[in-house]
């Protein structure tokens, strides 16, 4: 029987509970004998990871700043590395992929407050994947007071930021879920795991 | 007394003289009072230098090839940066910039026998450069078969590749000098380097 590909991403603020939903939906698929592929951004290919230290490091013996224009084709670079290597491949095999974050983080985050626009970054990202965008994309939301709480619990962060940074970017993901309606569900993930979980269950399995 | 800024290039294949040349102007320049700012691509700043390794040496730890597209976002972001940090500060201080190697290097190596089209990679550095050209590019011109016999006597040498790729490369350089006839100067570099240089110095008395 040939099944076919799909792709899913979930994007949100750090600290929404990304990790644990992503590992839900492995568990469902999973379970329903499909192949599954898990994934994220950035850094889901050795040359993402190598690209990621130097965006978050900075280069050895440099004081300079790496400029906007180059972040952010390092971003697309590692983007295009990941989709060939790993996404294009496993979806040619028929598997499910997930990925924790794709090109709505890099809108989100990168296009808030520099000199580059969102739809420059747009345009970048569709180059660098050939316009691989996902079927679904889960976008889990909270109120950044809420999510900052959880963090100081423990959960995984990219970065420290302030809130009004945490409330521009959440914005910033619920313009572009009001962009794509077709692609995107946005999630309450103010509500306890299991009533998250059953939002994106009862919505995946038309995908399946 | 304020100063233009003035920003040069030299192309061609490996071994024709480019560098020999950039000194030469280098000291032109110097002699006639003008600051000086000689500079290379790939690896023109520390950012640079490390992105040059990953693209000549690989990922460590990954067998997988890096995928055009992201060569390609790479070799973009490393002008970039070299145009932020290095290339405009010092056209902003009124300097000479001459760059061995530039945004044609790109369009004559990359865009030769991949999936990727000339106006891909064109498109890609003239954003990643904010649409910074240079006023003048000088094309070395020769035969592969002495440019190669002059590799063979201990220039640099950033690849090994056959006669007809050196020859494909040639062409297309060719080409891109017809196409931008005011930027480009297509100087025979078969000629003695002192015929070299007073091709170059004639023209560039003008640009001064």
């Amino acid at each position: 029987m040939d099944m076919q590909g799909i792709f899913i991403s979930f994007e949100g603020v750090d600290g929404v509970g990304k990790t644990t939903q992503v590992e839900r939906l492995r568990e469902y698929c999973e379970a329903r004998g499909r192949e599954v592929v898990v994934t994220r951004e950035p850094g889901g290919t050795p040359l993402g990871a190598t690209i990621r230290q130097l965006l978050l490091n900075g280069v050895p013996q440099s004081s300079a700043d790496i400029a906007p224009r180059a972040e952010a084709l390092l971003f697309a670079a590692d983007r295009a590395q990941h989709v060939a290597e790993v996404i294009r491949p496993a979806l040619q095999r028929g598997a499910v992929v997930i990925t924790d974050r794709y090109l709505d983080s890099s809108l989100a985050y990168q296009a808030g407050g520099r000199e580059l626009t969102a739809q420059e970054i747009r345009d970048l990202s569709m180059w660098a994947t050939n316009n691989l965008l996902p079927e679904r994309t889960y976008l889990l939301d909270m109120d950044p007071a809420l999510s900052h709480a959880r963090l100081e619990h423990g959960e995984d962060r990219m970065e420290s930021a302030g809130d009004d940074f945490q409330r521009r970017t959440r914005q910033a993901f619920l313009d572009l879920a009001a962009d794509e309606p077709d692609r995107f569900r946005v999630i309450d993930a103010g509500k306890p795991i299991e009533q998250v979980w059953a939002a994106i269950e009862s919505d995946v399995k038309g995908l399946l």
